[in-house]
């Protein structure tokens, strides 16, 4: 059976209106308010987690695209990592 | 109720002649002037924060969107963070 | 007799649907089902390898073309180092 | 009363024939010559100042917009942190 | 006798279906397949030099020009270092 | 009287047929066969210095403008410093 492709852009879009988990040199969680073609995102009710540190909260903000590395749909931001 | 989307550049444009607080390798507080498609921005009368140096002012400057990471909208520039 | 020569994106869309290993700061092995002119990439059932920490499992994410360094098609996330 | 929006490529254009300082990874006061859309930019009479190591004077030079932070009018490449 | 231009596009073309040696954090020598506008390249039967880790193999692969530092035609991946 | 611009690829179109030095995470100097709108330069007979390490000679290559920080026409590639 042939995969479903799904675009980049395709993924973001879908996830407007949700939670997603954004990982830069600092990782955030928040409600995704929009989007553009250079992947810079504006989110809100956003917990940025600064690991070793702790988490603050930001009413809403702008992340630039071109500093982004990951972006996760619905993520909870924790690691789970296994040895 | 379907969120209410907000682009970023749009959010950008919010904050022109309002204080907002961006984060690249330095922070920096101060009044937007204006901005470009590539997050380019034009800041006036602004500290600047080195986290574990000081601050210092500065009249007017430019900051390359390249090396922004985030942008939060009248940001006071003090991280206030939950262990 | 001459190179059969293979364009950058030709090499991804040959991968659509099968793994591949994507070596950013990190490193991600998962199926890949999109990507664009930017070679941003949607991929799914993905395993995280953080060399030195461990490994974790993420349904799907988007990994910002910017900032990868290097894609290998069909990989299984393992070095084989030779001194 | 409106602020006066300056954009940023307005903001160079008026440093043409004077000094500015500019940060990257190191740091750079000189007469601005010319720049372009990518905020590359050609200085003359330029000081480099590389913290903690020394100054040195170039007679002329190209910087990448790529990998500039800052610029700032007119600035003496002095920092004046306050605790 | 006026310098025989060579363009960046050109030379890399040149290369297709030789052997070169890219430079990004880590250096790459392998038959070159083909490359983009982006300085995106496709090489094949690759040898992955890590500095004081050692070398692998790797049957094919891309490697995004964003990241790329410097690509030397026919290199031998062996730096030659005079004091 | 006004100050005479020079604009980012004109300096570097004069430099064509000259020796450059490029600073990038390490610093080249060689004769400029080339250059294009990213800032890619494509440099012949090149010395390659890495402070701290030596010198090394290298034929022709190409450098990614993308991480190029600052070319220097004529530079002889000896910083200067003075405390």
């Amino acid at each position: 059976m042939p995969t479903e492709q799904v675009l980049p852009l395709e993924l973001i879009d879908k996830c407007v209106g949700s939670k997603i988990w954004v990982l830069m040199n600092g990782e955030f969680v928040g409600k995704l308010l929009g989007f553009d073609d250079y992947v810079n995102m504006v989110l809100e009710d956003v917990t940025e987690i600064e690991p070793g540190v702790g988490k603050q909260h930001l009413p809403k903000l702008l992340l630039n695209g071109n500093n982004i590395c990951m972006m996760i749909p619905g993520g909870e931001g924790e690691d789970v990592w296994e040895e």
